[in-house]
């Protein structure tokens, strides 16, 4: 039987605007600006929803962005932060981006992570997730985070993974309200759009 | 900066297994043998871990298998049920299978999922998993299943998606027991090989 392959690769516009040159960010702030200008962008570009998020070093040099691909790709699987991760791997060449827990890496991320974005974090080897507007936020629209432990935060913590929130909450949700403003999909669990 | 592309394609093996045949299996048992026999496989290639999966429509009729393939591609991503959920998207074009709930398609794998897996369960549109051997069952040769609800099953179920497992349990535990008696690579979330 054919069995196809699957090609991740992010849009044309994101080569563009991240230009040839080398991102530096040592600022949360800066860094989470940076992940959600991506979510405002992927709306713009109407090349999937409205998650945006980007994988670190300890300098706050961008490793990699991600974006949201659901749509465009029809692929469930490609969340901002799953991209994000899956092309820093790919960039540095190895599955733990942490290489043992000898170096720091760290996730950035415009929404809270969904179930199965935050069950790929501990996978990831990131010692660190950086978070922007809250589940509920992202549920306030119409979408749905999944089914997630309610102490998330304490399960990432005893791995070894430190987790910072409401880094410029109020800009992240505000690009969340105007996806829903403006009509976007809101695909949600068990095939409910 | 550049920023590499990731292309998710099975190793040649399994072209080579699963021929030019279409593979429809009615019977449960039959498709959990399949992915168990995949999982089996998969270690004797040494193309990755003892995990494999398949979604199947309604007639039992594979759509797409699924490997680990964590340390031959060195992406933590790419265990076998996010593969073999996304290459069964791919194949029909939409991201979500069940096509608004009208449709029924199974994933089937041979142990119980990790954290990231289940949580990718419900936004890929699949209407039924089907698992062999038990989270403890991977738990006891060492690997982290991640931080899983306790009631993971009921959290399917309510997003009207049926639970089905111990199915073979036995044959699937002992490809994990087998997989520890070699020596093969357990890795483990923050980094811990």
């Amino acid at each position: 039987m054919f069995i196809p392959k699957i090609e991740i690769q992010l849009p044309e516009w994101i080569h563009n605007y991240l230009d040839s040159e080398k991102i530096t960010l040592p600022n949360i702030e800066d860094r989470m600006r940076f992940v959600i200008k991506l979510s405002e962008l992927n709306i713009k570009e109407k090349t999937g929803g409205p998650f945006g998020a980007g994988v670190f070093d300890d300098k706050g040099k961008l490793i990699a962005p991600g974006i949201n691909m659901v749509e465009s790709r029809r692929c469930s699987i490609l969340h901002a932060e799953i991209v994000a991760l899956s092309l820093a791997q790919k960039s540095l060449d190895r599955f733990d981006l942490g290489n043992g827990g000898s170096l720091k890496y760290e996730l950035v991320s415009a929404t809270e992570p969904c179930a199965m974005c935050y069950g790929a974090i501990p996978w990831s080897g990131v010692s660190r997730l950086v978070c922007g507007a809250r589940d509920e936020d992202a549920r306030s629209i119409g979408f749905d985070e999944g089914p997630k432990l309610k102490n998330w935060i304490h399960e990432l913590e005893v791995r070894g993974i430190e987790v910072r929130r409401d880094v410029l909450r109020e800009e992240a949700a505000s690009v969340l309200r105007h996806y829903a403003d403006i009509g976007g999909t809101i695909y949600n669990s068990a095939g409910k759009c």
